[in-house]
């Protein structure tokens, strides 16, 4: 079999955390696998590299702090490799553009064109290891460029994809993608298969296990993804296609979102266009709204309501002053108090009372809903932040206790 | 012009030092010039990274070695850019392998093979700063290999003789070459210009200003060289291929080696071939002999003196050992306490009478010369390592006193 897998900053951070890995690794390779392993930069590495630029340059070019930060992984395959090479294994580090990862010019966020497999199978045909540098790439003029967040984690689906591996895992630091989290729901349990539009939505309503990108990516090319845990040796979550249920579960997680602001529009006329001209206003500040809700309020007026990024909440009442007039709206008012709770489930809406059962919950809880929100494959719901917790322990019961 | 600027770890340690180093070469881009700036990694990066490769593997293989190291000179450069990009300047950073510096795939110690002009004359034509990182390049594998000691200065000397630069400046932290080393004699001249013979014997002699391999390089290619401080603003010392004597310069300087051993091989059998069998075994244990003295001994016998690089001494003493019931010599004698002091002038047989200056000023110090060895542009004399201070001032007083 040929086997990408991927390790993140903290299971590199120090010596002991790389010999731990480079077992891992070892024992991967003991098994007569093909191995390439992806790796990000060492625990604090890229802090402390963009600490250092600031200090020379608060606003430098995206293109020199690629150039910067691109030496965290590439120490990172060096020093795996070392580890690697102590118990005497064949291993070989490479960078972005040894492995001929392009990518387009957008530095600081770019995006992939191509990987080369060129170098990759050249060296696996040699029955080498080969340690990747994760985050970085060469675009068409040979400028180094990083694939910003979660970048790593992109590097080995894109790897995975064009080399056709048969698994790729993803090692973090937990044991995989959870019906809620576990700090905070001690009954979470741990699924063993997810589909690839259920993780999309739970990272985007702040499950962060993997990141949304790398997710897109391997539905496309219909790469399977384990999520697996670097501290114990045991299966993770399977992140494919079609997910086998365990039985009696109706949906797959729980998930809350803190960073989420909730906007009302108090007052505005009852005339055609208005919801236009407000969410128009957001679109032209690149704001992304999330739930919308129109009510009706004091006599010939309605409140139109939303919740943006909490980062955007600010930026977005700004946007809504400056048409004040125009549209004749009474205020804004601002609620950064509040929390999105959401449950997701693929096939959740051929399921009847999966919305009714998740309120249910929050009745019983003494939670008031502020907001609702539904899609094919998740229920959301807007609530006071103080009973975030609560809200998910409540749900979690109804559905998993 | 075109002018090529390098500068070493101790110039770029700190944001400060960063800051002041942008500012040179601000001024020199001001001046109209084209810059090309070659840098090592900051200070103590490259022993950090030494330290840290060490503690996961005692003996990592020098491949990764160089994939790990040459990331220290790949931040210097990103961080100088950002400091000019902050002053408005236009500026960009190139590793090794972007600008094509090809070398041979000795990793650690690689020799440049060929080094591309394209992308740095693509960046120049576009009147930008040109920041390339030092000490680095690639195989023709496309494998990352470092030039090993002094590298940086064979970078810049490399790229100076491809572009056909008008001036190669090595910034350093001293002000230029001096007659001698000016923390020891205070009244030590710094030399305005030194021929490259010159330099290179001053090097090898401990006077630590430029490594060797660059001053060949550069004369190769006749690439003038400039040694000047980048703490204080004037001129510094050029080395050249005929250098301007100040008209009562007999010699160019003065320069000691304490890192010499002396080994006697007492009572050798006076019959053809026992030099050749002596140095024959430091030739095989590939040990670097420089003085040698041969004087009679007791009865019948010879003693061969000769001195070793002191890291050497030991071995030297195994080797001979080992041919002692062969060669049948008495025994041999190690002395580490002895030091090399040696004048440098090109053209000095030319002029009669300076060996004799040198024997006389230390016969006044009353300083004892246990062997004495001359070339075309030196005299060096071996002492007791306790009056090498003493005997350069004598020296020195006597030259330029």
């Amino acid at each position: 079999m040929l086997i990408v897998q991927k390790f993140g900053g903290s299971s590199v951070a120090n010596a002991e955390r790389v010999r731990h890995v480079a077992g891992i690794i070892a024992d991967t390779y003991a098994e007569g696998h093909d191995v390439v392993v992806v790796l990000s930069a060492q625990g604090d590495t890229t802090d402390e590299l963009i600490e250092k630029a600031k200090e020379i340059n608060p606003k430098p070019s995206k293109r020199e702090m690629d150039v910067l930060l691109s030496t965290g992984e590439q120490q990172s395959v060096a020093l795996m490799s070392m580890a690697l090479e102590a118990i005497g294994l064949p291993v070989v580090s490479l960078t972005g553009w040894q492995i001929g990862m392009e990518t387009n010019a957008t530095y600081g966020a770019a995006r992939i064109i191509r990987v080369s497999t060129e170098r990759l199978r050249r060296e696996l045909d040699k029955r080498r290891i080969v340690i990747v540098a994760g985050f970085q790439g060469v675009d068409r003029n040979e400028d180094i460029t990083t694939l910003g967040r979660g970048g790593s984690d992109t590097t080995a689906v894109a790897i995975a994809a064009v080399l056709h591996a048969d698994k790729c895992q993803i090692y973090t630091d937990v044991e995989g993608v959870y019906t809620a989290d576990p700090r905070k729901v001690p009954n979470a349990r741990k699924l063993d298969e997810i589909t690839y539009d259920e993780m999309l939505e739970l990272a985007s309503l702040g499950a962060q296990v993997l990141m949304n990108r790398s997710v897109e990516l391997a539905k496309r090319y219909g790469v399977v993804i384990e999520v697996l845990s670097s501290y114990v040796r045991k299966s993770g979550t399977k992140v494919k296609e079609v997910a086998k249920k365990m039985e009696e579960m109706k949906i797959s997680g729980i998930a809350k979102d803190n960073d989420v602001a909730r906007l009302v529009v108090v007052g505005v006329p009852d005339e055609p266009g208005m919801a236009f001209r407000v969410f128009n206003a957001m679109a032209r500040a690149k704001i992304n709204v999330d739930i919308i809700l129109q009510s009706y309020g004091k006599a010939g007026t309605n409140d139109i309501s939303f919740t943006v990024p909490i980062t955007d909440a600010e930026a977005a009442a700004a946007a809504l002053n400056d048409i004040q007039e125009a549209i004749g709206f009474d205020h804004v008012n601002v609620d950064t108090n509040v929390c999105k709770v959401s449950i997701v489930g693929a096939g959740m809406m051929s399921a009847s009372g999966i919305a009714a059962l998740m309120f249910e919950a929050l009745y019983d809880a003494k939670i008031n809903i502020q907001m609702i929100s539904t899609s094919e494959i998740k229920v959301s719901v807007l609530i006071d932040k103080a009973y975030a917790d609560q809200a998910v322990q409540a749900i979690h019961n109804r559905f998993f206790g």
